[in-house]
Order: structure tokens, then C-alpha cells, then sequence
């Protein structure tokens, strides 16, 4: 069989994200001068490697934003109401416009809970039950940050999601849960597949758009992609050679249209969306409509 | 082309709903010997003809399953305000262990905002952002009754969902929405489609089920269903020849492996998962665990 190959393009995250992140920091400079400059206070608890480089880098795009880094670094033998407080007094505190609790937490803490507490005008991780119902019925909140990159890459990618026909693979409270729902509001047709999929292959193959976030290194391949389709790797796994994806992104070349590289598209995305979602959360907290990044 | 033709088999929801709702009111009859009758309080605005039906055979169900039929009817001219201040009122009441405030409202009045005034012990309906919430999270809370009735039904036909392929045909806030997240979280695997969806019939031919709630009489016919799937019929419409469904039911006879019939199948079962609820609310607000029914 002759197939006709597709030129793969490789979608420039970073570059969408500095461009975000470009456009946060100019109006967190507009806002500054006549008011208050927007504050994320992140809280991390324990001493994970992963989380302290999660939030080291969150940190750094707020600084170089402009905006106020808060910071509550708490051993990992806190008890649950010694978070709850730190949560309760950020939450009290008008330079805090929003709360990031890193996760995971220590497994004596009741993580659910502790999200709960932080108030949905201050959730700028969007996984409060408040915020979750709130995308579930279409209302202002702040909505999950790496879902809302992955729409972000696929609008700057110009990429038509109104009827088109979505394979969310992964159905995780962090990202294709909320996605799911965004991608529907959008006006894509979407299946969403997970661990009891029968034939993931099956399902994959007719979509114009697969989106993976499964924590399964390399689950995705040739034999799962249509010619042209569009591939978003959402998954980061460490490995001896670097970072890599749930993707098996060197096969898909030539197959795919278009692809999001590990590293380099929803990391930086998730950071930029943050920012968008701490300015917004600020803006909203001054009684202003936010205006898009 | 020859092809073999599958016997279908039609679904008798209302006797699946009769044997709940016997259970609900044996236990009903339980609790109120040692304690507190539960209590359903039905808010209707204004003089709808259809919604005084459907208020009507909810509130003779309640009092069949020996439940405490509390109603409020308010004028068509209610304003805000009053509708807020009677759902206040149940809301602090502890006679009433669930308020059920009929849709749809007087134009003039913010629906969405008045759901949001039930407290989400007493949501019935399942419909406030708080349950919405609790249902995305899926943390303990009250589900909406249709999707819930839909649920009851595939586990009554002994319908394996774990792997299954679910067309979810329309995605309204009432049916759609939250039942395809019932759905993903028996292990289907769902795609939903609605108004935007190029090719309906590419999306529901590989489906095991299909759900239809689109309120588009006659929209689902043999070009979309695979020999032997499972389809259930959300749709309800009034017309000369009587009720009908989104579903043209006939001329899936000898295709569908089996199908509800439109009245007697999703009706029912949408009044019997009220009760549940009801009694639902009723135990946990007395702080017990709900005895399955
Ligand atoms: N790049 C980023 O900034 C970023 C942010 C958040 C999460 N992530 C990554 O995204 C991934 C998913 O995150 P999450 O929190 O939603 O994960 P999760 O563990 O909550 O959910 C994983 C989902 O994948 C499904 N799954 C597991 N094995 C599968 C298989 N073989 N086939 C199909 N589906 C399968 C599971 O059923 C589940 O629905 C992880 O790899 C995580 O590291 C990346
Ligand atoms: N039997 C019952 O007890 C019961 C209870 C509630 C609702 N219903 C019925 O269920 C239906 C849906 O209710 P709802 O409140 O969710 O409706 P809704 O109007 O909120 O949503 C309808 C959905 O159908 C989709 N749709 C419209 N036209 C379509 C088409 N041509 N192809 C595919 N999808 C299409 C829309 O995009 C939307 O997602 C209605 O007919 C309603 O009467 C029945």
C-alpha cells in the first residue's frame, strides 16, 4: 500500500504561552498603576522533587509577570487543620487574588477537602466542587489550567473544533474530565475513553483531534492516528533520555498534521494559563470584567 | 442483502419503576414508624399545562409512597424575590427533606439563580451547581432523576456498561450532561453528540446504546442503529396519535436488541428516582447512610 505522507507540523507551545504570558504582564502593569497588583500565593507541602519544581517554575512566570509571589512552604507532618488555617488566612487575604494548593498532598491529608476550602473567586487551579459546577453549568469561574492550554494551542492553531469529532483519551480530574466539557461547549462531538476502553484504536481512529492524558508513557501511536489529525500529548514522564510524552510522537511523523512536542506545548501552556487565571481572579475580585489574554 | 433479524425486545419500565417504588414506600413506612415522615416539596410557578401534569403525578406518587406531599403554586406575576423567599422557607423547614422546583420558569424570573437557593441536601432534582459539582467530582450528592431512571433501567435489563460503546445523543443540561458522566463512571466509554454533530449516524453505529434526548421527535431511525444495540428514549412529545419519542420505535422493531417504549419506560422511572431521592435526602439528613432501593 502507497500512503501519502502528511508534513507533521510541530506545534511551538512556548511560543504560544510567551505570548500569553507577554500579554498578562503588560496588563498586570496597567492594573498595578492604578490599584493592586494581583498576588498567587502557592502552597506546598512536604518535600516531593516533582512538586518543588513544579512550583519553583509557577513561582518564576509570576515574578516575571509582575505580580506578587506568596509562598507557604509547610512540612510534610502538618496536620489537616494546620492547612485548612493557612488556606483560611490566604483566602482572608486581600494581596492573595488566587490559591494554588500543589498537589499531590501527603496521604494523611484529605486532599478533597483541603481544595474545597479555598473559595471558587480564588481557585485559580479550577478543581474546587464550586468550580467544577460551575463549568458543568456553563457559569463564570475559573476553569482547570492545563485543559484550558490545550484550548488555547488548538485556537491559536486555528483548528476548527465545531463538529468536529474529538477522542478525549484519559478521563482524569485533572485534565480530561473538564476538557471534556470544554471541548463539548465548543461544539465538538467528543468520546471520551479511558483504562476499560475496549478498542482504544477504534475509537481514536475517526476523530479529527486526539487528545491523550493518561499517564500512560507512550500509549499512542500510528495504528491509533488518522492521516492529518491533530495530536495533543498531554502526558510528562521522566525518563534516562528526557521527558517524554504519552505519545509516541517520532512514529506519528508524517502521519499526524499536527502534533504538540514533550516538552514544549501544555507545560508551558498550563504555566501561561495560570497566569491568565490569577489576573482574571483579580480582575473579578476588583469588580472588572477580565479582559481576554 | 439478507440480514438476520434480531427479536427486540421492549422494555417495561413502568413495572422496573413499580418495584421501586414499592421498596421506597416499604421503607417509608420504616422510618415514619420510628421517627420522621420524609417530606417532598413541589414549587410550581404560574400555570403551565404541562407542568401542572407533571407536578400532578409527582405529587401522587409522593403520597403513594407515603411520603409528606407539601406543595407551593405561585402566580405567573411571583416576582424574584417572593419565588427566593418560599424556597427559603422549605429550605429551613425540617418537614421537608427535598424541594423540587418545577421548570420551566416565567421568563421573568432567573432560573438558574433560583435553583442555586435550594441547599444542595435538599436538591432533589439534582440540578443546583453544588450537586453539579459533587456529581463532576464524584463526591456523595443527589443525581439528577432521568439520568439516574436511564441507569436504573440498563441495570434492571442486566446491560453490561463496563466497555460498553455509549452514543449519548444530545447533551442538555437536564439529561444529556450529567448522564453522560454517570456513564463514564460505570466504565462506558461515551461519545456525545448534539446539534453540531456533522454525521450522526458515523457517531451511534458502533454503540452498543444509544441514548437519545435531543427533544427532536422521530430523530433516531434504523440508518443509526447497529443489529442488536440497546436504545433508550429519552424524547417526549406530545402529538394527535398521542405520546411520542426522539426515536422513530417502530421501525426499529426487529434491529434495536431492545428499546423503551415512549410513554412507559424513561417517564416512570424519572418519577420513581424522584422518591429516591427524596428518601435519599430524608436518611442522610438524619444522618444515616441511604439503604440502596
Ligand atoms: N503537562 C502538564 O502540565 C500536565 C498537567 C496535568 C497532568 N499532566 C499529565 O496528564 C496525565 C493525566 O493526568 P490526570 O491527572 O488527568 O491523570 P489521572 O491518573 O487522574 O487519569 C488518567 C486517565 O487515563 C486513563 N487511562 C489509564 N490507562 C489507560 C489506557 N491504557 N488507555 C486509555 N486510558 C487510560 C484512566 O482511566 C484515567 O481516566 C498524566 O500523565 C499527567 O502527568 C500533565
Ligand atoms: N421522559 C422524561 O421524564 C424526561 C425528562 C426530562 C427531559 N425529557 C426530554 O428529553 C429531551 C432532552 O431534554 P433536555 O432538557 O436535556 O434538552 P435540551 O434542550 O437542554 O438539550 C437538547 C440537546 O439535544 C441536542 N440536539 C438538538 N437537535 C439535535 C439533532 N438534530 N441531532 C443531535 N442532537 C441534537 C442539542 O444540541 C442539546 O444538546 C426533551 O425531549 C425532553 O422533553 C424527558
Amino acid at each position: 500500500m502507497t500512503t501519502t505522507r502528511t508534513t507533521t507540523r510541530t506545534i511551538d507551545g512556548t511560543r504560544i504561552a510567551r505570548g500569553i504570558r507577554a500579554r498578562v504582564a503588560a496588563r498586570v502593569g496597567e492594573i498595578a498603576h492604578g490599584g493592586r497588583v494581583p498576588g498567587l500565593a502557592t502552597v506546598l507541602v512536604g518535600d516531593d522533587p516533582a512538586s518543588a519544581v513544579y512550583v519553583a517554575a509557577k513561582r518564576r512566570a509570576v515574578r516575571e509577570a509582575g505580580m506578587r509571589d506568596i509562598h507557604r512552604h509547610l512540612p510534610h507532618s502538618v496536620t489537616r487543620a494546620e492547612v485548612a488555617a493557612a488556606i483560611d488566612a490566604l483566602a482572608a487575604d486581600p494581596d492573595v487574588s488566587g490559591i494554588l494548593l500543589q498537589l499531590p498532598l501527603p496521604p494523611h491529608l484529605d486532599a478533597p477537602a483541603l481544595i474545597d476550602r479555598i473559595p471558587p473567586e480564588k481557585d485559580v487551579d479550577g478543581l474546587t466542587t464550586a468550580s467544577a459546577g460551575r463549568l458543568a453549568r456553563g457559569e463564570r469561574g475559573l476553569r482547570p489550567c492545563t485543559p484550558s492550554g490545550v484550548l488555547r494551542i488548538l485556537d491559536a492553531e486555528s483548528v476548527e473544533l465545531r463538529g468536529a469529532r474529538v477522542a478525549m483519551v484519559g478521563w482524569g480530574e485533572l485534565v480530561g474530565r473538564p476538557l471534556a466539557q470544554l471541548l463539548l461547549r465548543r461544539g465538538a462531538t467528543v468520546t471520551v475513553a479511558h483504562e476499560f476502553t475496549a478498542d482504544l484504536a477504534a475509537v481514536t481512529r475517526p476523530a479529527d483531534i486526539v487528545v491523550v492524558a493518561t499517564g500512560v508513557r507512550g500509549l499512542i501511536g500510528p495504528e491509533h492516528v488518522t492521516p492529518g489529525a491533530t495530536v495533543i500529548d498531554v502526558g510528562i514522564h521522566r525518563t534516562a533520555q528526557g521527558l517524554a510524552g504519552d505519545v509516541r510522537a517520532a512514529e506519528l511523523d508524517g502521519i499526524a498534521g499536527r502534533i504538540t512536542p514533550v516538552p514544549g506545548a501544555v507545560g508551558p501552556m498550563t504555566i501561561a494559563m495560570l497566569l491568565v487565571n490569577t489576573l482574571r481572579a483579580a480582575e473579578w475580585g476588583a469588580g472588572r470584567e477580565a479582559v481576554p489574554m
